[in-house]
């Protein structure tokens, strides 16, 4: 299988997880899940999953239920691009080629399917089919991964707080880590406790992690500047507009693209203590860095 | 011990343990953490909380560490009261006697320190000390009753969108069993779940949770038609104001009345399969009926 179809047969493996677990539009009241479903399904790459899929397959032979584990991070992920998109915060009009959840159905049910989101990530992964120890473990790692101290909701504070503010290499870092890389961290690290890892694993999963999610935010502020918002399938060129502090802003875009490609080969190194089942992780990694949207 | 002073008791544990979960105001960054705590420590009475410890206590000789497991429904609370109170949503500028949270630290951060505060929730629910069978039995029961079918964000959906609409009693019970009920009823099967309860206490404290939950709104309709913005520490008025489906509106005052001290016989009469050990919430329930605030 070719990475382009092993990634095609993931996502649909996804899209059935979610299907499964998100409640029919009909469903009452039905604005609020036409909200959640409009937003989940607007055709984004589900990155989180794919990668915590591979984490988990690195560890163990096509762990059996795994999707549905996985597909939590992307109702994590939905929920923030939600709040994020809203007028008080990010005010985008355009996400993933479409316009965003509260302008279609308004900045109060846009609020509470984000909240919808959020909370559905937990009921999913409390009933989904695992070890209660498991569970347990998987659900401290997702809400600390999502929170304030180190997780994703502080990063979103960070970049708020530091939108007009000199560029600066610390800021960067401190906002990267926690706004993208917790949750990429997380994608890594819920793959390896869903499929049993050792501690040397789970450390090596994490470390992966925390390279590709480097990477991942680099290619992304790149992308912001080199590309059109019809390519991006949002705002292109809002980075700058905003004044936020970004890799391009802070190193320039030739070195960022070098900063991108290191944390590849790094990601890469930090794979070493796996085999071949790995492989498709590494394949991930590279797509990441070398993706044009 | 006299109601007054066990209550009193619990809310000291309580509020120490929310004291101990949430970050301090110290902890980077400040500005969500400021936001989670002033309004978490606004002088909420923690009803749910203290329901849910009463409910444990019934159950099984004071419970070691139920004050965790319990102030996980105070931060679903005050979440929901944040998001509730922003513009998009009631748009409501006091409560609990205070500004609200977007008054104080604008809408942004009031959305994300909303968002935290659920996150955290689920957080404390998995790193508290107690059996995973027994934690994954509380945050699948705490995710259901804060979720969109038949939970709490389902009951803020159908509320705001029967604003305005002709007063009509299935609408009112709808929104109510949602929007309130749920978490009141949750607060009573979590403490059951967290003591280790069987199926007919389980079954009784459902009962006597709805019945409390549906005398709670009656009572909470009532004091917004006849009290003052003061003696509230909210807005009065504001349900006539904003056209909302309220008891006192479908039913009057008098019958409104009249049917809380029903539901009060009613949650009484749940309690019977329960011995002395449930006397407090015998208490609770008519004390959640006579308030006057």
């Amino acid at each position: 299988m070719t990475l382009a179809q092993y990634v095609a047969h993931q996502q649909a493996r996804i899209e059935r997880a979610l299907q499964h677990w998100v409640p029919p539009e009909a469903t009452l009241p039905e604005s609020i899940h036409k909200a959640m479903r409009y937003s989940l399904f607007a055709g984004g790459k589900r990155i989180r999953p794919l990668l915590s899929m591979a984490a988990a397959e690195a560890v163990s032979d096509s762990p059996v239920g795994i999707e549905s584990c996985a597909c939590t991070l992307e109702l994590i992920h939905t929920y923030s691009l939600i709040h994020d998109d809203l007028p008080a915060l990010d005010n985008d009009d355009l996400r993933r080629g479409v316009p965003t959840c509260h302008k279609v159905f308004g900045d109060a049910i846009a609020i509470l399917a984000g909240d919808a989101l959020l909370t559905l990530a937990f009921q999913v992964l409390a009933e989904m089919d695992c070890a209660p120890e498991r569970k347990v473990a998987l659900i401290t790692e997702l809400s600390k991964a999502a929170g304030t101290v180190g997780g994703m909701i502080g990063g979103q504070v960070c970049d708020l707080e530091g939108e007009g503010q000199h560029p600066n290499a610390t800021v960067l870092e401190n906002i990267h880590r926690a706004k993208t890389g917790a949750l990429l961290r997380a994608s890594l690290r819920m793959g390896g406790i869903y499929a049993g890892a050792d501690k040397e694993q789970l450390h090596a999963l994490s470390c992966y992690g925390e390279h590709t999610g480097l990477a991942f935010q680099i290619v992304d502020d790149v992308l912001d500047v080199e590309q059109s918002s019809e390519t991006l399938g949002k705002t292109a060129g809002k980075d700058a507009q905003q004044h936020k502090v970004t890799f391009p802003a802070v190193y320039g875009l030739e070195r960022s693209r070098e900063m991108a490609e290191e944390e590849r080969l790094a990601a890469h190194l930090a794979l070493r203590p796996f085999d071949e089942r790995a492989e498709r992780l590494r394949e991930l990694a590279d797509f990441i860095v070398h993706r044009r949207a």
